[in-house]
């Protein structure tokens, strides 16, 4: 048994977007070298999330920040407000989570047909982005 | 350290339906003969979601479903829908997210008294919804 | 490569509460002597959750209770809240779910500068709430 880790850092240019990062790891677990076991992709951030989904059509993504803002209003007397502007922000990434686990088989992530790994950015544009990849197997 | 991999299939018969996958998955644990780890539980679907919950009583399923319906309205404007009329379904399962990680111990799911393993389907009914679980230990 | 595994308990003290746990879960994996790897953090319970997100202003886990009152309102017609008036809790704990996973380096939790790992009750006061924390590496 094997763990294989891999940072990369990634750039937004919106305040809110959805990144593909579905090929960044699939390299690293590529380069890992391992043919069985699981792939954990963590978002170092507390104001960005991870998660999975569909990105054949790339308006999936817009949809979800949609609906997460009409769940989250901006500014909605959230006391976090007059720390720091962005309290929905936080919410949207406590609520969608830093971490999915992706099963490995035959070297590669077994992800289905319509899957893609998204990063997702609630308080953009920022630089230097962390993505932390841990494969063991 | 080993590696334990197998999935199964399922099929739903509701447009929306929690299926417990409890012992489907504690099936694959006690085949895989390890003692202590974890396991990963992954439905490698994009309008498709596990999660972790009551099942004492089965409508504790049923409200999780009615929420998510009340959190994310059909057809509510989403973009997805000109293309393939299910972009809700994509967003319920962006939000519960596709994997959820168990402790193993005693050779056993180490799950809460309370807790049992869901699918969750959201644009049903399907054929052969895809379940892959890896145990690590 | 090494499963290190150690549960501990809490006590909680309002209906709602955000807990920090970073530090007994950081312990564990000092504890565990294991350099490389993840963790997974997994409360055992159907009315309680794991998020990670920033605790420099408490007021966000506030916040994010706040924000989850208004996605899922109490008593909203929940068809458990006939048995066991606590339906809203149940949701909001498969919403949010019970595990995260956390990359292991240099021996320590790779948390981003702001994430800290909270405990989310949503059915309290409440003792002996678990916790289980697993060490792969």
């Amino acid at each position: 048994m094997t763990v294989f880790r891999k940072s990369f850092d990634l750039d937004t240019r919106e305040h809110e977007q959805i990144v593909d990062i579905t090929e960044r790891v699939a390299r690293v677990v590529a380069e890992s070298g391992i043919l069985a076991g699981i792939c954990s992709v963590f978002a170092a951030h507390a104001t960005a999330a991870v998660t999975i989904n569909e990105n054949a059509d790339p308006n999936i993504g817009v949809d979800f920040l949609a609906a997460l803002g009409k769940m989250v209003r901006d500014h909605d007397g959230w006391l976090h407000d007059r720390v720091d502007d962005n309290a929905a922000a936080h919410v949207k990434s406590a609520l969608v989570g830093p971490s999915e686990t992706i099963p490995i088989e035959g070297g590669r992530l077994a992800l289905g047909t319509w899957q893609n790994v998204f990063f997702c950015e609630f308080d953009g544009p920022r630089k230097g982005r962390r993505v932390v990849v841990t494969v063991l197997g």
